[in-house]
């Protein structure tokens, strides 16, 4: 059977998890990162894996910011769990053309994004395979009061996005399209930035939370489906940067299309119930119901929304 | 530059490191593992990756044997420093054409090897390449006193193995070179095993340990270097099975050469002094000097050791 024909990477993932045995196991598979407890310590742990071709190229990547790419989509996740990040290990496949200073490039550039973040690379491995293969390991701490979990999102509460969407995937598309210009939407592509900076002053008056990886309607659905609700979502009120709109028309594409279903933004996607909603900063794009789906209001009319984020499998 | 030109992936590792700054890195890069401290707790990080093609490949290796291997190469790593191994994330790295079948038989295998000590998937991804790569990270806990580290050999100590060395690079090259038969070696290198529990009982008294992923002359020369000594070896003493000369024959190589140079015996080499020798068990295998230089007496002559041991970008 072929991974399209159950129906992607996610529903990949679904199958293979299964339910943590060890009670230490605070969060397994399921969340941006596992939470297992060690002595009196929340230890938070996730890896991510950027493929060549796949994630990144270099033919518009310098390789400073495939590395500084590299830590922040990691940073990004721990940042989402609501702890902070500490040290990180390195898996490295590197391809027999690849040079020595290109390799020190990458390391500077994780070295540089892991600086901002106070935290340093205690490991990791070097091995030989036919493309360039970055998986980084981060492991972090959080206070047990500040974990965030997908699952805890409630009927009635506000969904807030921390910044505008959609610009990573606009960025993408100029590259793929070699068009030219459009220096800040690209860069939001080529330099991603982890944004739990802009969640933590407010951290206790969120529920759930999860960064964007793959788009605000994918991610949206991944709390929904943990916390046994459904949502709605205002088209309108989907923060999207003119120069975004720009790029998306001179690309033939919706900008609309790039915040839903796009990826990479990595801003943060938080619930917070309404009475908890004026404390908190970010913009408010829908609410958590009781009906389950996930459905969008798009020019006075609603429907359901049925198309899932980038599946590398399915595209 | 090519990785070549600057001695391959060993050398470029070295390259790479740098001195931790946090106090709270116990070891960085340098070991199997790395060791952490977070509260009270000692925590051991390690990341192995196997490529399909050069660590492993599914014309001879069952999806279940895979799976069981990323799994025991790590709880190696783990247990080679003094830990015990407690979780670990998978990132899968998928081409296309892999069936979900595979998928589901190689984390079961990964279930099956985690079962036997008793440790859990608590994460990881899975994304897009060109070939099956697994990389696992492995998190484990040591007793602070129970850590062992590359660096603590002291001249006069004698060097021990855990046991016989060089069948599964043996088993890789009967496999090669498509020959029947020798089933029991075959087995040593589609199912490796953790060796940990065999030093387990005598631990206190180890002074330095590594496992042998890479051949015993290159694991003596990493704890030498970081020990700054030397090394004698004793080419009669080096515990090679009956099974594994035969095949080393039959394969027109040297049995002696595969257990210095081959790799992923996954035994454990460490070091012990001479008052201590007899509360340990495993094979004597030659001696830590102040003379710097690993070195061999072989057929009563003694010579200096320039090999090393298997690397993807020298070979």
């Amino acid at each position: 059977m072929d991974i399209s024909e159950i129906g992607g990477e996610f529903a990949l993932i679904e199958r293979l998890a299964k339910e943590p045995v060890s009670k230490n196991i605070i969060k397994g598979i399921s969340d941006d990162a596992a939470v297992i407890k060690v002595g009196r310590s929340y230890i938070v742990l996730t890896a991510d894996t950027m493929v060549e071709g796949d994630h990144f190229s270099l033919e518009y990547f310098t390789p400073q910011q495939i590395g500084e790419k590299a830590v922040e989509v990691n940073v990004s996740d721990i940042g989402a769990m609501g702890a902070k990040p500490g040290y990180f290990l390195v898996s490295l496949v590197l391809s027999e053309k690849i040079q020595v200073e290109t390799i020190e490039n990458i390391y500077k550039g994780m070295r540089q994004a892991g600086k901002k973040y106070r935290i340093e690379i205690i490991g990791g491995n070097i091995t030989h395979g036919k493309q360039l293969i970055i998986d980084i390991c981060m492991i972090g701490e959080a206070r047990k009061e500040n974990l965030k979990f997908r699952s805890s999102a409630k009927p009635g509460d506000y969904i807030m996005v921390s910044g505008d969407l959609g610009s990573s995937t606009a960025g993408l598309n100029l590259f793929l399209k070699n068009i030219e210009g459009f220096s800040k939407v690209k860069k939001k592509h080529l330099e991603p930035q982890a944004k739990f900076y802009k969640v933590e002053p407010f951290l206790k008056y969120i529920n759930a939370m999860i960064d964007v990886s793959d788009g605000l309607a994918s991610e949206v659905k991944r709390i929904c489906e943990q916390s046994g609700a459904g949502a709605i979502l205002y088209a309108d009120s989907v923060p999207i940067k003119p120069e975004t709109k720009k790029a998306a028309i001179i690309c033939g594409k919706n900008a609309l299309e790039y915040a839903l279903y796009g990826g990479e933004d990595f801003e943060l996607v938080y619930t917070v119930s309404k009475e908890n909603s004026g404390r908190v900063k970010g913009f408010k794009v829908g609410e958590i119901t009781h009906k389950k789906g996930i459905r969008i209001i798009k020019n006075g009319k609603e429907e359901l929304i049925k198309k899932h984020g980038y599946d590398h499998f399915l595209t």
